[in-house]
């Protein structure tokens, strides 16, 4: 039964520094009707990522702004409940951007079809899905990590710090994360696997930290979040070290750009490399990808964590934890059940 | 007649911030006998690079620091003057790195034979040699500039920076040089052909002339001086831009680490690419390279500018000279006259 209104939440007002829960508000609008090749979808999982923060910008970016007034962007994985497309039929399981809303009209061609069987529905916003992908490409043709190297990741108990660390260790690397409070680390390092974890927020010195939990240095940092954390650790970059960009999530609700120390000085002698990255610049290859991290996780070599919030009124207010480091692993939004369930 | 002494300079301190003259020392001492497979080279030019300030600094780098007491590190070319080594000869033309000193010992393997009708001597500590390789390989292997790209080099008057520009232009890039004052700008624009150059000391906005300078964007920034010149090309670089780290200048003399605008956010909407290197990564293409450079002087497509200054003595005060910027073109010090001249 297809209700005749839903809810969805729109952007009214660009923050300047941290977003306010009054930035956002929530409409009841009535469920649009697809047209030919289009489809109507149920959302049942809502994906809060960092990126999101970028589109509240109104500044040249990768991707254009939202516009105020218009429905947050997001990632979403629903059911088809009415379908006018012939590569897809009511009931299938689809994953696309469709925004913070309940309802949505996918068209493609970023639709794509999820099979169920796989793995739960909510990976495919998570593990199975964009920040998967971004580990797994991230690390592996940005950082080009080598056996018996060393490999850190800021934000490791996240959505995609916790993929990039234990991938690193598949590759046989020693990994290493940097999180935020003991509960984070403890779990980095004992479910996860990790080699080393440093609590970034402990107030010791995270230089020292560092050279403890890497004695042969840092050849690949997978950076999600800039800052000083980040600082320490371009800090004890090896010869020939290579830094994937993923995030600067310590930096998205800057009112000014801030300052740090000067970087590219040595940078020169140690050869390092930085490259930053968007996901979406791997699409073609995220099909087989997602297969081989589907395989890891059935043989359990890769495990992920998700912080699912019920009801999309939910939605700002997890956002701004999101941006505070209050989630622990990949922060979803449950906007409805999951079919049969 | 080789003499009984001769003149060289040492190191007597590590400058904490700009060097002074009194942290050299000349010395005349008595001229080394060449042992088995040796040869004795009288140098005729010593070459005074940027990267020498770091080798008077007691930390780790990619190359050990200069000892107190010891002859300060540099490229030379000269004459061979005594020959215990096969495959030299009394008269041969050799450039090797023997340092700030009139007759040294040459044992290889960095003695390399010039061939004096190749180009005068002088290029083989320039345009043909360490300099020159280094703006061959870092823009070509480091920048990947593509035709009708835009190409931005720092320090464009210098050394390096003269060459970039020039290959620059030769591969079908926009070519835009930085430097400081109008008649280094005139140089690189009127004598050396770059498009554009900009004058960094005319107090003017510096983001408004590369805008102006770069139409279309920066999409190789070949960077030779790093801090606030480089912000400024850092914050106008393209989608997928390459940066080539070379050098830092403008901070080899800083007493603590400068602070600057936080970069790494930038770089990954913009999915730019950073990579400091060192010419000798190359070393076993210096041959070809060679070649092609000297091919380019022949056919008047590449030229280049020496600033050479007389008499061993004033290496130091040249040195210092080069840190601020004062030479124009590629410094050299004149150690003695060239053979048969």
């Amino acid at each position: 039964m297809i209700p005749a209104t839903h809810r969805r939440i729109v952007l009214v007002r660009r923050p300047p520094a941290e977003p306010a829960e009054s930035d956002f508000r929530i409409e009841e609008v009535a469920v649009p009707e697809p047209g030919p090749r289009e489809v109507l979808v149920r959302v049942v999982y809502l994906s809060l990522d960092p990126y999101q923060r970028g589109r509240m910008r109104d500044t040249a970016s990768y991707a254009a702004p939202v516009a105020l007034g218009e429905v947050m962007t997001g990632g979403t994985v629903g059911e088809v409940v009415k379908s006018n497309h012939p590569g897809f039929a009511a009931g299938d399981i689809v994953e696309d951007r469709l925004g913070w809303q309940e309802y949505a009209i996918g068209r493609g061609p970023s639709l794509r079809k999820v099979d169920p069987k796989m793995a739960p529905l909510s990976t495919a916003n998570g593990v199975l899905g964009m920040p998967g992908m971004t580990a797994y490409f991230g690390l592996l043709d940005v950082g080009h990590p080598r056996p018996g190297e060393t490999v850190v990741v800021s934000a490791a108990s996240g959505a995609v710090g916790q993929s990039v660390g234990q991938i690193a260790k598949i590759m046989g690397c020693r990994s290493v994360g940097i999180a935020g409070g003991p509960a984070k680390c403890a779990f980095v390092k004992d479910t996860l696997g990790f080699d080393d974890c440093i609590d970034y927020k402990a107030g010791t010195d995270l230089d020292a930290g560092l050279r403890a939990a890497c004695p042969n240095g840092v050849d690949v940092y997978f950076d999600n979040v800039g800052g000083v954390v980040s600082d320490a650790v371009l800090r004890n970059l090896n010869f020939f070290a290579r830094v994937a960009l993923c995030g600067s999530i310590s930096q998205y609700n800057a009112t000014a750009p801030e300052l740090g120390p000067r970087l590219t000085g040595s940078f020169v002698g140690k050869r390092v490399s930085m490259r930053g990255f968007i996901v979406s610049d791997f699409a073609e290859r995220f099909g087989p990808a997602r297969r081989q991290m589907a395989e890891w996780i059935a043989a359990g070599r890769l495990k992920y964590r998700e912080d699912i919030v019920g009801g999309i009124e939910k939605a700002p207010r997890a956002f701004i934890g999101l941006l505070r480091g209050e989630n622990f692993g990949k922060l979803l939004v449950k906007l409805g059940p999951e079919p049969n369930a």
